[in-house]
């Protein structure tokens, strides 16, 4: 085993050879979104995430599947697994089998198994001071669905919020693989702030944001006063004492650094000369930060 | 992709090379015993059951967790995650990592993958004519596990149906590699006579059986005619159309060959030849039958 979940990374890795190690990740949810389609196609897409995050190739796939026995069509479960099996074929990820089970509370997702060779494995402790931080989808799912469930999220937010969702994190991954990215993490159920910190803390560095540059789905500023998740207060109470505010600015950009999110972005560590690069390959990419050797606190944000 | 689930396999089977397979399987189920420990080890070795019955050895696990947040101690949570894990050790099996949520309804379970020789895969299409049926572990889990839930199960016949889903499948697949079994299945959900259906289907056989040489949990029979899950019933309207009666037997014992069975034991084809030298070598399998051409029904159980 060269990784578990004492590193807190994405995924678990189990070496097979010299050049090959399995990667593997499991992760199911409630809806997010209310199309079932795009909902399971979604949950593809957040479950080969953590594949692409340690740089490696999502193989295989087995549902997990929680199905309602009243109040819930048929067609709605054939939409679900409709939505991920096409996801999955985007990431050319076989669907091997599954398990479902009758449940009142609605839930789907997947185990992926993913090949990666272990030289060029992205985990969380490969970072180095000097690098910069790249960020490859907005923040905001979060809170964006917590307004969807209250009825308050405009069509056009959620829209925004649904194609992020989608989009896998496949090309992120190639172009960090391409220009010698050496640390990578995706943001899902921490929070920015949570994920930077286990990098933080494997790679022994402090990582210091730029508020202006963090990337938002448009409209999870206005709606992240009122909508805020569970998790998001949790991850809160969790990471803020790690970090530094070194800057000012307003309460809801705040709380998006802490915002849960459903398949969202890769956190990459990029060497300097290949940011550029990197960024002009990668649409939605942005600078958001700089690594540097560990200060009082593993996390900053400056104005 | 080797085996998907179309053919009703115990696992879906993924080549890697000309000489290795990825066999994966995943399973979750709320408890089935009342002693959390023994409920995780069973949700553990009924999961790395499917690796073997395909002749393969696991390699790791990911776990699933579904735990109540009121009246559920987290020693409770602790005790699951830990009979799991030694029962995972046994199997040589690594943890990689998991999911939790929290859920009304307690549930517990594995992803597993392993690896198999492609060469050497026992699957359900792999039957021939002539060869005798051996079944390594008693039948009579759902029924005992029902009765248990409405209270009325002896303590006695409870650590006998335990110890029965406690043992792991390990050295029955060992057994049937060094004895030339072809074909073999997991008896689970689908009760012996689904399981034995997708063998006949798939190998083009006819299963016959002889209903005094079934081996049963002690007291399986006496529970059987009060105490049957509804997945027996559900087994029994989608087989027994395909199954003959050829003798005469208790209703009980009739029963049993529906009863959904948790971490059951293999059912293995065996090389006439080779049948007495498995046998001894295992404890507890009992000859239950042989295989012929196909005839008019895929079962037969005769008196």
């Amino acid at each position: 085993m060269l990784v578990d979940q004492r590193t807190r990374d994405d995924a678990g890795v189990f070496r097979l050879d010299a050049k090959t190690a399995l990667v593997q990740t499991v992760d199911f949810f409630t809806p997010v979104v209310d199309d079932p389609l795009a909902y399971g196609a979604i949950a593809a897409a957040n479950a080969v995430s953590d594949v692409y995050a340690m740089g490696g190739r999502p193989l295989t796939a087995l549902s997990i599947a929680a199905f309602p026995e009243v109040d819930f069509p048929l067609e709605w479960a054939q939409q679900i697994v409709r939505g991920g099996a096409e996801a999955l074929a985007r990431a050319g990820c076989a669907l091997l089998g599954g398990h479902s089970v009758r449940d009142p509370e609605l839930k789907f997702g997947y185990a992926v198994t993913g090949l990666v060779d272990p030289e060029r494995m992205l985990t969380n402790a490969g970072g180095r001071a000097g690098q910069v931080l790249v960020l490859t989808k907005p923040l905001g799912t979060g809170v964006i669905a917590t307004a969807l469930k209250a009825g308050k999220a405009p069509e056009a937010m959620v829209e925004a919020a649904t194609a992020s969702m989608l989009r896998l994190n496949r090309e992120a991954c190639e172009a960090a693989l391409a220009h010698g990215v050496t640390a990578a993490t995706d943001v899902t159920g921490f929070g920015l702030a949570g994920h930077a910190a286990a990098i933080a803390r494997e790679s022994r560095l402090t990582l210091e944001f730029d508020w202006a540059a963090l990337p938002l789905l448009p409209g999870a500023q206005d709606l992240a006063e009122r909508f805020q998740a569970s998790g998001l207060e949790a991850n809160r109470r969790e990471f803020e004492p790690q970090v530094e505010y070194g800057g000012r600015t307003e309460n809801a950009r705040k709380a998006l650094a802490y915002d849960p999110q459903t398949s969202g972005g890769l956190l990459l560590l990029v060497p300097e000369p290949e940011v550029d690069g990197l960024v002009a390959m990668l649409e939605g990419a942005r600078i958001v930060g700089r690594t540097r050797n560990q200060g009082p606190r593993p996390i900053v944000f400056r104005g």
